[in-house]
């Protein structure tokens, strides 16, 4: 391929829209264009890199016995509504008909039509255990898609889907899956990906990983303890805290506050730790906008994924109207009279002398302790980790917290798709049970921008050779000369014929331009033949990373250049 | 892979309602499974055939210059409404809208979507010319979907479009398309199939080829000359009459002719040949519902693609109502008396002594001299061509309708998209200009069906090598038996490390049974290990087309499986 027939633009300027670098630079240098909101048209160099990508899961999940098949992007309604999520999932999943008025969606995950696919083969446990994948383009009606490939609309994506007899058999191909994620990632040129424990959200299950890049840029939040391995997202991370034995118990008392409305202002008129104060923090479910108070220490933070998921629905923080029986800002335990559902975070417990509201205006207690004061109370996790806040396995105060993108996920799904959709099959003692899943994603497009983020600079990606749109970059410096024109060429034609990938530029432009097109390209390995070199016989080889850069005579181009192709890429295949 | 473990089922029974054997064996072969109208999931062999199809036609598409590019599948509406598809295109057309209620289209060809991609890129003559190509899932919402990949509604295609500043430009990449889809059909064992003249529909513009796989179960209807090279699709082929001189001309007469409605009634009634009676045909325009009346010789057909394409606009058979001014069976174009648009077929130039309506119930005219009686007439072509009329090319009465599959299509497009959109470009000369577009389409399902249709026995499926699934099909017949079992898993790692694609039953199955399950996936190369061909220490091996069968010796194996492998691949290769 050449590079003045590669269709797609290079431009220089960063486009003003573009808050995270791999996006910029997969604009800039023409791997993708913008056709609507979270939807991207790929140009040649990104398909070439996507296919890459594909290859790689590919061998790596026929390589853990995956089984390679097609689902529809477009499914019936009918069939989400066996499993219950086509009443249960948000406006995310694009809902339509067809020209008969049948209901239809766009396909955003595949449990159901995996079920589908396999419930008749699947009736005996002999045919046990067995997975499998495909690599299709879902779509997700994101309300905020972000960061270009990072989080689009459309998307293209693997997700296999496997089914056991038995949670033990379950769990061994999981993490025997997730041992082949780790594969995935450390080919593609991010071995520093790491797995986290976390949040199951809508898929249900228990047991679930996400492979999280660390970057700054990233928009999930990762707690990560600096003593020992533990590392859950935050919609996860339990959350410890130990209240000190503190002062003898006073009694309860209402004081006046007037226009003390938020916990910070109430630490400094009562000078009193914020750790001394019950917050409340208000949420409306949303199917009957039902409130649901929740009481927490007030130096800590509500974790809403915890919530839910303790409420089995979803909830929107509370808008508190006039009647209603609570008293914004002054909302408290003791004397809450009306109708909520009210909930305790574990971070109350055993604590004495709070202060909370009074649930009149301007008045708050001092003095409360929950348990004398509010009776029996039942204490939950519904906090958010803190930096600096205990490790749940080594119970040191090492939490810390990093922003990271998720580049893949695995569930243990458990028996919920299977039971919802009535899979069955007929076990060894002859009788039916149901089958337990497990199901694991990747984003193709997001991992190749998640390699670009962590590989480039400010003049563009650095490809790993292993997903590299090409191996090699031929320049021809001053194509206008004919020897250094023949030489090019003659290099071009050769290299192709050993099957070595090349993109050879022998436009007549500037050296700049060339170069900068070049580096927008990120391709490993860079040839230079120029007419200066060729006065001394030679040409330049250098890489993209800029770690070689070596001048070899023309006779020895070939095998200079395709033992260094070699060398990156055994590099890449053998990481980790 | 160990068909023991190979996901989906395979069974004897002919599904009910499958018209066509592809359709049936891809069911009972566990090829694909059907999850909605027109809409099915693909198993792994399958899968295996699509992407084997895939990778010979991104070859041959690579090998004209072509870059693989990605279109989304969701495109907003606004693409489309700048082509004017948005509002022409009927309910084929998937429309649904976003969670911000935002139009949106299912792509169903991505001819905008190409011209998004490119309208920046393409501003210089000097970019010119250039092919961007896609493979992607389309939806097609059907009326009738049929056939199972035959006629679905979403599908996998590879679509391209070629961009050019000429029309001879375009003319010469649109053969070299056209050799390089013969190439793909030869390459995936249709050798067969031909291209054939069509109509460009939907697409616009003039020349359009069909490549067509002749088997009496496809849909579409070919004229094809037994004389010379013409064909064309029957929506396309020109029908050309002679009228033979006839005898001297009556006087044009009103004959009471009670209930007599039909041509063939009236032929009978006044005992002339269906020749000498000018039918009418009425239609109605969609947009308007204005009546169309369509003047055609007694004994040939309207060919209602023609007149679309004539007035420009969709039309379907009309509701004569009282009142409108039309006697339904006596409608004749002497003294036709109404606000009708009024056609004449070019069947009727030159003829005389006609019968036809007298538009008052029960009568008809005879004596008709069009020329003479209805003043100056234009006649255009409007007539299906028959079965033994004359070939628009070699003049002889040489047409035969043959019924086929259409495998691939390939358009010239001319400017109507980049009009439309109006992509421009800068000419040499400083003017701008816009670029001339061609379009190219392969279904890849179909593909894989017609291939099945092509190539099957009453058993199942009886693949190429070039597409087949798996190269070889290994069958340890009494796997029971320790030493046959030893034999067997040695020869299949053996393969396996040597790169043959091989799939093995070790199944403990009859013999009938796992040779029914091999005819159904269709392996061409099948290797037998018994306890029976043991003791002669040696093994079977046959092909699936029945050609061969030999006995090799268990040393020799190996290399005779190998080379039987190569030689059909090679044959499959430099096919045609």
């Amino acid at each position: 391929m050449k590079v003045a027939k590669l269709v797609g633009d290079r431009f220089k300027e960063r486009p003003a829209d573009c808050e995270i670098d791999s996006h910029a630079l997969m604009l800039r240098g023409g791997y993708m264009r913008y056709v609507a909101n979270g939807i991207y048209s790929l140009y040649t160099p990104l398909r070439r890199i996507t296919r890459k990508i594909e290859q790689i899961i590919r061998e790596e999940m026929d390589a853990i016995d995956g089984q390679e098949v097609l689902f529809p992007v477009v499914l019936p309604a009918s069939l989400w509504e066996e499993s219950g999520r086509y009443a249960s999932v948000g406006s995310e999943l694009l809902r339509f008909k067809d020209r008969n008025s049948i209901p239809l969606v766009f396909g955003m995950t595949h449990e159901e039509a995996a079920v589908q696919l396999v419930r008749e083969y699947g009736q005996s446990y002999a045919k046990y255990p067995f997975m499998v994948y495909q690599i299709q383009t879902k779509f997700r009606d994101e309300a905020r898609p972000r960061g270009g490939l990072i989080r689009a609309r459309e998307f293209m994506m693997k997700d296999g889907y496997s089914f056991h007899t038995s949670q033990e058999d379950l769990q061994q191909y999981y993490y025997r899956c997730l041992h082949a994620y780790e594969k995935i990632f450390a080919r593609t040129g991010i071995p520093e990906v790491i797995s986290v424990a976390s949040d199951s959200g809508m898929m249900g299950g228990n047991v679930s990983h996400e492979f999280i890049l660390l970057t700054d840029v990233g928009e999930d939040s990762i707690a990560v303890c600096s003593e020992c391995d533990y590392r859950a997202n935050m919609e996860a991370a339990e959350s410890i805290v130990q209240n000190e034995a503190s002062e003898a118990s006073k009694e309860i008392a209402l004081v006046h506050t007037p226009d003390i409305h938020t916990i910070e202002d109430l630490s400094g008129f009562l000078n009193i730790p914020e750790e001394k104060s019950c917050k409340a923090v208000v949420y409306q479910k949303n199917s009957t906008d039902e409130y649901v108070v929740l009481f927490i220490r007030g130096d800590l933070d509500a974790n809403e994924t915890k919530l839910k998921n303790y409420l089995g629905e979803d909830i929107r923080p509370a808008d508190i109207t006039d009647g209603c029986g609570l008293n914004a800002g002054f909302i408290g335990p003791y004397n809450l009279k009306g109708d909520f559902i009210v909930l305790f975070d574990k971070s109350l417990k055993g604590s004495n002398n709070l202060a909370c509201g009074g649930n009149i205006p301007d008045h708050h207690y001092t003095g409360l302790q929950l348990e004398r004061d509010c009776g029996a109370i039942e204490y939950h996790d519904f906090a958010k980790i803190k930096a600096g806040g205990i490790c749940p396995k080594c119970g040191k105060h090492t939490i810390s917290i990093s922003r990271g993108i998720e580049v893949g996920n695995i569930f243990q799904l458990g028996t919920k798709y299977s039971q919802a959709m009535n899979m069955q099959y007929l076990d060894k003692d002859g009788s039916s049970k149901y089958p337990v899943m497990g199901c694991y994603g990747i984003g193709i497009g997001r991992l190749a921008a998640s390699v670009c983020e962590a590989h480039h600079d400010a003049y563009g990606p650095i490809w790993p050779m292993s997903i590299a749109p090409w191996q090699v970059h031929l320049c021809c410096i001053r194509s206008d000369n004919p020897e250094a024109k023949k030489s090019a060429d003659e290099l071009y034609e050769k290299l192709q014929s050993l099957n070595v990938e090349v993109i050879y530029d022998d436009r007549s432009v500037s050296t700049g331009v060339m170069f900068s097109d070049a580096d927008l390209l990120g391709v490993p390995v860079r040839v230079i033949v120029s007419p200066r070199n060729m006065k001394e016989n030679c040409l330049e080889i250098t890489t993209r990373d800029k770690k070689i850069s070596m001048k070899v005579s023309l006779d020895k181009a070939v095998e200079a250049i395709t033992s260094l192709v070699s060398e990156l890429t055994d590099e890449a295949c053998s990481a980790k």
